[in-house]
């Protein structure tokens, strides 16, 4: 008998078909896998213990109980972390839960966008954001950034001329402490200028603050929301950097107005209850002391990326080192298609994030990539980047065989 | 200042904003809330405790490494019981784990509908499928049920006529085992008979399957799923009604010409690892005895229930005992509006779920309600109808005084 063809059924203007899954690559320096070493197991094991004996028969009912916004004890947490790191003064009331930040990203988008819409993004940016904003047909006009995050002189530029046009874009999204891929902080001073444009143009600003625990100096500059005195700003956040990607937990902040929209909006009778309560029971006591010893074997990783890079690539790899976070943002020669290099590397066994799916701009990102240095091992990370840099040499001519026999006199 | 105005930037057609949580009804007899004292805590604590010591780490890992579908020993699992329990021979690469069964609405409904679409559903119906389909701008044709589910006489009418038409609806959507709000069992020869419309219509079969572990007489028919030879048909299954309702873990099972669809549309970064880890390490050694024990409680409470209907309500209240699952359908007399019925009972602190928002047909649940009996105590389900009943003679004039007093005679 004929299988049942679903194809005439089928929506258009779906996603390519996912192919069955294979595997993570030998060398995995993709996506936002953390540190395997550094997942506190025991706390979390404890942790877990305690809140379901003290109130796991509340996992009968619907998010515990607590309502849509999600486990009150860990908005509690958020609302006194928050005030603490990132000078925001919102409470309990004014967090929501998210099944990661992602759904926040969804939720946002959902309320906000229509085909046609434009937004205002950095011009090197999440994946997951840039691919969102293509399928739903909004047109995603990148700032240029520098050391210090999106430039807002080009932003203002952008704005003036948008409204020239009659354009009102519907958000400004940034990533402004450890931006991805880049790895810079905005100063507070730019997080000001970013507000008045805010302001003075009727456009609100999307924060993703997702890896704002991560950086090696420590304190970070008060977020934008925290910053704000006008509530035009949507503030998003998650565990999955801090504690583990695996855990779907995230979390938004953002003023009543637009807070009860997306609640509406988000359908799934609430974010996993256990996830929550575990985070939640865990981070009250050990969060403030887990966070700089998890930044520490980072920083110790992108050491060793950075010199596996320089005795593999020499000065075909540029870069500057981020002050935070888990990814390093390449440029190598501009012979090299980033894009092609990925596919020949993971025949290899190495897989990296070309940079064409990170950026807005297509010839500015062609020569780049995106390593995530905080899942391999250091092992891992010397062996992949000399992988990388056989391959990139075969089917690029770089790096120059000289960089690799400087590297194999210097380690006799 | 004056608060950014997010109003001129929503979206049109959105849903009405949230209001603030308040907190569940003295009563409750909403949503799909299971009993607090059946909930396996000590187990899941053993669980949890045993599988985070043995694969905590690999949490630093999205989706665990086991790819897109989920949890590979929970989709082992899943395999095993389905084929045991509902006659399917699903592998594990045939199961995708979801963030609990509504997102396998949302992805199925993303894949195949479009605004003007038509789908074909059980007339009487749960309500966050009719909303989503609402919301969707699809068309929505109810099949009547009768005491063996969706009536496949009317429903090949339906077919015919829309065939005639040149219509072909995307999909029947059906709960056949303990179907959702009537509590219907639907037999494998209309099962067959639905299967031989799909085929010869050409109109895939979706199978919502969430209640099926809860069944009074313990065998299930087999799944329309395991009956099918033609591929064509979606299988939505849950572990909210059988383990926990706050878990947010749901499963689906299809052909991998639509899976493949399905798991592209599933951005997300993976459903929740820590409860799919949980579940799995529960489930393998506990469900088949656990799932019994909770049956036996819920039909206790069932029974409590129809006594306190029957001493409160007497003939007024109309209903067909459900063969498992969590909820009685109640009809009460034609001047009750269901709807005015549930407001003032919920300010007497007595929340039920009226009619008209489980089912396509506003005339004939005018006077319905949907009331679970998992959630509520003994004694609450006993006071809680008490209110109801009051509540009701006040605003409708029914039950009669008469029945009232014959209870309180009864029970001296």
């Amino acid at each position: 008998m004929a299988a049942f063809d679903f194809a005439p059924l089928l929506n258009s203007g779906l996603p390519a078909p996912a192919a069955r899954w294979t595997g993570l690559a030998k060398y995995s320096f993709v996506g936002g896998n953390n540190d395997p070493g550094a997942v506190p197991v025991d706390a979390l094991r404890a942790a877990a213990d305690a809140v379901l004996a003290r109130e796991g028969r509340a996992l009968a009912t619907y998010g515990l109980a607590h309502g849509p916004q999600g486990y009150r004890p860990l908005r509690d947490f958020l609302a006194s972390k928050l005030s603490r790191d990132a000078g925001m003064s919102a409470r309990a009331d004014d967090i929501m839960i998210l099944s990661g930040s992602l759904q926040g990203l969804d939720l946002v988008n959902q309320a906000l966008l229509t085909r046609g819409d434009t937004v205002l993004v950095e011009q090197d940016n999440y994946q997951g954001t840039l691919t969102r904003l293509a399928r739903l047909g909004v047109k995603t006009i990148g700032i240029p950034l520098d050391g210090d995050g999106m430039r807002t002189d080009a932003l203002a530029t952008v704005l003036a001329d948008l409204k020239d046009r009659g354009i009102r874009p519907k958000y400004i999204y940034t990533i402004p402490t450890v931006q991805n891929p880049t790895g810079t902080i905005m100063p507070e001073n730019r997080r000001a200028e970013l507000l008045w444009l805010s302001r003075a143009y009727g456009v609100p600003v999307f924060e993703d603050d997702c890896y704002a625990d991560l950086i090696w100096e420590g304190r970070r500059p008060r977020a934008i929301h925290g910053m704000s005195d006008h509530g035009g700003v949507i503030h998003l956040g998650s565990f999955s950097k801090s504690v583990a990607p695996a855990l779907r937990v995230g979390f938004l902040v953002a003023p009543w107005e637009i807070m009860s929209v997306l609640l509406a909006l988000k359908t799934d009778a609430g974010s996993g209850a256990l996830e929550q309560m575990v985070l939640a029971e865990y981070c009250k006591p050990h969060f403030a002391t887990h966070v700089p010893q998890l930044v520490r074997g980072l920083r110790a990783k992108l050491g060793t990326l950075i010199e596996a890079l320089d005795a593999e690539f020499g000065t075909a790899a540029e870069f500057v080192p981020p002050k935070g976070g888990i990814f390093l943002w390449v440029k190598l020669p501009d012979q090299v298609d980033a894009m092609k290099l990925s596919q020949a590397a993971l025949k290899r066994g190495v897989s990296i994030n070309p940079g064409p799916e990170w950026s807005t701009d297509a010839a500015h990102s062609r020569s780049r990539l995106r390593l995530c240095f905080a899942s391999p091992s250091h092992q891992e990370i010397r062996d992949g980047i000399a992988v990388l840099a056989e391959v990139c040499r075969h089917e690029f001519g770089v790096p120059l065989r000289s960089a690799n026999v400087e590297h194999s006199s210097a380690g006799e």
